[in-house]
This record gives C-alpha cells, structure tokens and sequence, in this order.
C-alpha cells in the first residue's frame, strides 16, 4: 500500500532539514519503506482540502490506503509501532523509548518552540533583546537535565530508538542558535543521529525538494 | 502488581487539579486500575533519587514491577494501551486516537505553556501587558482551529478515547484566562470531559491530597 506524505512545497528553512516531514521521511527510512511526497503550498495548507486532512493546517501528513494521520508525532509513532526497527521488542523497554518521544515533544520541545516564536515574530518588538536570554534559560534548562542523563553514553535507553529519533530531531531546531554547543555530549548525540545512513537519506530528499522548489524559473 | 504515582506533596494550583498528575490519575480511573501516591516536595524533585526516576524533576511518574516511568503523556499513554477503555478496537481508529493525543500535547499545549510562562514568570516585567495579546492569540489560532474540526461533534473521533482525555485536560489549562469562553462547542467538550465519573475521581482524589496537604498543623 502506497504511503504518501505531505510536505511544504517551498520550505522556508533554506534547505537545514528543520521542517517536520523530515522527522517522519526519516523514520521511514529506518524501517525501509518507500514513500511518496505531495508538496503543499502555504496557501493551500489553509485551504478545505488541506484542512480535512490535518486540522491544524500543517505538514506533515501521512496516508496509507484508507488510514490518515496528520501530527508529525503520531505519524513517527504509528510507523515505529507497526514496523520493526525502531522500538525493542521487550515491553517495558519499548515503553520507556516511547517515553522518550513523549518528553521531547512536550518536555523538550515546548521551550525550543517559545525560543523559535522569539525570533521568528517578535524580533521587532522593543522588549526582544532583553527577554531573549529568559527564553534561552528556559531552553538551557532542559538541555542540562537532558546533558546529565545521557552522560557519556550513545543513545537515551539502550539501542537507538524513535526515542533519538524524535530528541534528535528537536534538538536540531537548536543549531542556529548556538545553544546547543554548551552541552559537548549532546552535540555528539545530535552528530550521532545525523550520521545514520537513514537520516542521511531523509536529508538529503528533503534538500533536493528543497532545492528543486528553489531552482530559478527555466 | 502495585501502580504507585508521584504527585506535588503541596499543589502550587490551588486545588484546581491543573498539576500533570491528574491526567495520570483521570487515565486510571477510566480503565479502573487502583493505584497509590507518593507526593514529593519540590526540594525532593530536584535531588537525586528523584531525577533517577525522572530526569527532568518534574511529576508524575509512574512505577509498577520493574517498570519505570516518566513523562504524563507516555503513561496515559502507557496505561491506555494495556489496558481496555482508553483506546478503540479498530487499528485505524486507534492510530488516529493516538494522533489526538500527539496533538494536545505538542500542537495545542505548547502556547498555552508560553501563556502560561508570560503570566508566571515574567508579570513583573515592562513589556508583560503588552506582549500578552501576541501570546493569547497564537493560542487563540489553534482553538480557532480546533473549535472548527470538533463542530457539533461530542468527542474528537468517535467515542471518548485516549485522545480525547488529553485534549481536555489541556484545554482545562485555560480555564483561568478565559480564553476559552470564545468558544462554546470547546467549552462545552471540557466540560463532558468533566462530567465523567472517572474525571471526577481524579478530580476529588488531587483536590483531597491538596486540602490535606494545606490543612493547619493540627
């Protein structure tokens, strides 16, 4: 059954990978499933078709014959649950790397994002320089509790798992900041991450759509 | 097998059942699991023994045999997939329960903790009044959205689920801004999530901890 994902028809990221249909293309590619992409343009991401699919106007989506799924999360889950390579097959590790996914999202994440909204919507406002450091706080924060469990050691639980998939993930939105730098072993987790041969695949189809939408018109 | 919680030894929200381990409670009370709490003082959360079991200092946790436990979403989550009442029999339906509960957690709750931190943490500050409309209407866009895919509907897919208990639970956040109240069909979803005998289990067994633990020294 064919699987079709959305992502945005010009990624406003110059190329970095950082939009969500990366995360999902590299699940797929972990779990070897081929796939196909329907880009989307902004305008269309609001419109009823687009909105049918996924509620809140985003990418990416996920159909597969009659099942579709939006919320990049799900998706990740869905795969990770239904194919093997990513998640141990012992029960109670499996629930722990599902922990993992669950605190990037919503423990990890929430403050990269708030960071994101800084810069990306109040980079004009009066208040921008001197509120800039609180938010990164935030962000430090997390990144020295995250820094202390990981250690020295490869992955967060074991072999890696849509646990890193997703952490690494969110920890990519954090490299143009520079953030990340003050926690070496992270980098080197992030670094680990971007050196499977599975993300190399998801990033570098995600650069040629990039570059492909960025070509100058013929 | 024994399931014990961690919840705050003293509620910092007043009795109002805000604090993440209602969720976790909500969800046991719906698939019926007894459980025990061991409440932690916010001193304790950030020592060692807790940060064993919960690497960002925060509850809930969740500890049953061997198993252990952290982040609310994956133990709702956890629970509901163990356990029958929290999630449909269909494996399509169930992936897209799943999907909701992705999507309060890491689309609809992630501005409503940037609220959440402008009121908490920086009330004080010069720019405060005029940075809350910015933050109060990137939650709005997303009630906006959701308000639309509920319509009249009585539960997001279906009968109540998984996903379902989360969005409510998020949404319940609100409650104090009353940012809510523009929406009525979302106001009146919160408050069948509410009526549930299971939520209201949760609801009084925090509100009994919280009354016990603000109770004069006798």
């Amino acid at each position: 059954m064919t699987i079709t994902i959305t992502a945005f028809e010009r990624s406003p990221d110059g190329g970095r990978g950082l939009a969500r249909d990366t995360r999902v293309r590299w699940a797929l590619e972990e779990v070897g499933l081929p796939y196909e992409v329907r880009f989307v343009s902004f305008r269309a991401m609001k419109e009823p078709a687009h909105l049918a699919l996924h509620p809140f106007g985003q990418i990416p989506t996920y159909e597969e014959g009659d099942l579709a799924l939006f919320e990049t999360g799900a998706i990740v889950f869905h795969i990770a649950h239904r194919h093997a390579g990513l998640l141990p097959d012992d029960a109670n590790a499996r629930a722990r790397a599902i922990t993992w996914m669950f605190a990037a999202l919503n423990t990890v994440e929430p403050p990269i994002l708030e960071l994101a909204n800084a810069r990306l919507l109040e980079s004009d406002k009066s208040w921008f320089e001197e509120r800039l450091p609180l938010v990164e706080d935030r962000v430090r924060n997390r990144l020295k509790q995250l820094s202390a469990r990981l250690g020295d050691a490869e992955w967060l639980d074991g072999a890696f798992s849509v646990g890193d998939l997703m952490m690494v993930s969110v920890l990519l939105r954090l490299k143009p900041s520079g953030l990340l730098n003050e926690f070496p072993n992270l980098v080197a987790y992030v670094a680990r991450g971007e050196a499977r041969p599975a993300y190399e695949r998801a990033f570098d189809a995600q650069l040629a759509a990039y570059r492909a939408s960025h070509r100058p018109a013929d």
